[in-house]
């Protein structure tokens, strides 16, 4: 975490107009955590009868808030009322006293708004090792409850921001039955950033009146597509955290328990507004100053397309290449070669920005040079890889490795 | 590869003092073949009756030369007369050109000598993708035979250098029976490192005399102790190899097929030598500033450990932690949980330069924090990771993610 306010990345999107998710509300708060001076702490109100669905990090360690989230959903049969997210402190690798905070603050978050703590969802974003001081965060909550609005998603995105250099947000609308449903989300992150998940906090809801077990097919179902498709620095972090909230306040018809038919224009929809939401993360990636799009073709199966795709976005190498303008396919060639998948050197092709410069294992004689070097010039870089063996293809998305991530996380914590 | 001459590693050692290893000769000379001004060519002639062993890239798209070397090495039955190695062009992705470009390297110093193609061992390092000029190589050797020389080892591990900012080199003795022998290598290498192997040429000699199968379980396992302990970047090169001659000019008595109890002392030292070759050429790092030190104890397996510690020793956010000066354990911790081994947060435990930061899951309230931070300033740091969990154990050495890795890596090639 840097000290200093970073430079807006050169990627950043504008922020959306978000309709309000008719029946979530939402405010925001200084809690003062761990920064000064801006607003770190975030609650949804849910009304009752909302379903939610949720995946979390697959590291080893994760933080207090995930093992709530997780056992949240577990017992309380995919029933939520509310969420609170902090920014600053992570609450992980805090022991006994990481647990307890999360016992408090549902606690707390209950009582305001008359449920049960099994019915608010925890998530917390900054410092790991560090006790999060829980009065604090149980301190500010009753002052959000005068303010709660279904217009304030703005500044939800902002208040869960820590080395993010601008809020990220997305909104759809599908048809279920003849209804138009709403669906928003708000994420952040920047970096350890890498399946599975992208090291992010994302949060969205949506009005449809969806049963619990459908909502969490859906969410795999477009977290697959999006989050773990991207990747910064080939870090996991240990609070990724991905909620999916329904209110069911839109009227449409009942949507039976196995989904179906009548919820594939939502599936669409969610899974655009995730894949939207996941390349904001990468657009704000740690120092990124361009936009990489790796597409592998011709691979055993899509499985081992995507784990070639990700050696390639996570080479280092190929990283610095693209920072310095260098459409180096030798290293591209190289990080095939380690992610250990079935290749043959020989049958190996590489694009990029839609140039072949090499084809079934030579470079491609007197290939025009000047598009590529335009190419690499440009703030999004395009890189296609076709293994030449089989029929699996997979896209993940990166961002070159510039000396922004080294300041950024070279930097001292204070 | 950078333009211009990079400033030497903070972390180099000087070169040590080599003794002849008696009946090997090297020689020298500059072929051209990318760098001007330099030496880029290297060969070393063993008398008849050497025996060779060797390992190379897990890359699945190795180089040219690997292929040559795999062929000669199950063909020819262990026995070497020569080797070719030259800096600048890696031969690499070349297609059928860099496979002639090997048998006509091969036959022209097989001539040279009178002895047979498949005798003749071949590396290259350097840009991939390009074709090497076959002429060039090949045309540099006669010219090399008259200045073959016992003498030439410092000379040859600057010849083989690439971004390399010193040469490597290391030399032991060990007895066989009442004889004292001699083993010299040098090795070049210092970025695209990773197991296995490290990225990087490693040739060692000695005047032993020993069967071809018992020469392969010694380097075998002293490679698995030294380079595949090491990492730099993550990254796996296309060109990794370590050959190891034994010339059998030594008077020792004769050493059995199975190696056996006379070859501990031989055994010792190689792994010695190769540790030796290994730590430096983390200490050459591509912009390294510190050499660090990992130690995971208490893992399940010793497998499960090392995983464990090149997780850690991989992490980009490890790295420019330490780059930073920061003993930010929060990240090992991740780390270690996005390894995917077994891993309980709550029994965790880190220490950094001998201080317990962490145990059993929490930070270690009021640990002095001042030997710490003295620690992480100088050139060495040591980091140690108590699982908790079982008897496995595992030490790797990396170094630290600066900006010296993003200027050398992010500048056009040229």
């Amino acid at each position: 975490m840097a000290a200093g306010p970073l430079p807006v990345s050169p990627l950043a999107v504008p922020f959306p107009e978000m309709p309000p998710v008719p029946g979530v509300r939402l405010a925001t708060g200084a809690a003062e955590i761990r920064y000064r001076g801006r607003e770190d702490v975030m609650v949804m109100a849910f009304p009752q009868g909302t379903t939610v669905a949720g995946l979390f990090t697959r590291n080893r360690c994760p933080g207090a808030p995930v093992d709530w989230c997780r056992a949240a959903l577990a017992r309380g049969g995919g029933k939520a009322r509310a969420l609170v997210v902090n920014a600053g402190n992570a609450n992980v690798f805090t022991g006994r006293a990481g647990r307890e905070t999360c016992e408090a603050t549902a606690q707390a978050m209950a009582e305001l708004l008359g449920c049960r703590p099994r019915e608010v969802f925890l998530a917390s974003t900054g410092v790991i090792g560090e006790r999060l001081p829980t009065g604090k965060l149980t301190g500010a909550l009753p002052g959000l409850m005068p303010r709660l609005s279904e217009a304030a998603w703005p500044a939800a995105a902002r208040a869960i921001m820590t080395t993010d250099t601008f809020p990220k947000g997305a909104t759809r609308t599908a048809r279920i039955g003849d209804a138009t449903v709403t669906i928003n989300g708000i994420a952040k992150g920047s970096g350890m950033i890498a399946p599975d998940m992208a090291t992010m906090l994302c949060f969205a809801a949506t009005d449809a009146k969806l049963p619990a077990a459908v909502l969490q097919r859906l969410l795999k179902r477009a977290v697959e597509r999006s989050f773990n498709r991207i990747t910064v620095d080939s870090d996991t972090s240990t609070s990724d955290t991905v909620l999916l909230f329904a209110a069911g306040t839109a009227r449409h018809p009942r949507v039976p328990a196995t989904g179906g038919a009548m919820l594939r224009d939502f599936a669409r929809a969610l899974d655009e507004l995730l894949h939207d939401l996941a390349l904001q993360v990468v657009r704000d990636g740690e120092g990124a100053q361009k936009l990489v799009r790796i597409a592998v073709t011709g691979a055993v199966s899509a499985r081992s397309a995507q784990r070639i795709a990700l050696a390639i976005a996570n080479s280092p190498l190929v990283k610095t290449a693209i920072a310095g303008g260098d459409a180096n396919w030798g290293r591209i060639v190289m990080a095939v070669g380690k992610a250990g998948e079935p290749a043959d050197r020989d049958r190996l092709s590489v694009a990029v920005g839609g140039v072949w410069m090499a084809r079934d294992g030579g470079v491609v004689p007197d290939y025009d040079e000047t598009p590529v070097v335009e190419h690499m010039r440009g703030r999004e870089v395009e890189i296609t890889v076709d293994i030449g063996l089989g029929r699996g293809e997979a896209t993940v998305w990166t961002c070159d490795l510039t000396h922004g991530y080294i300041d950024i996380n070279g930097s001292y914590r204070s």
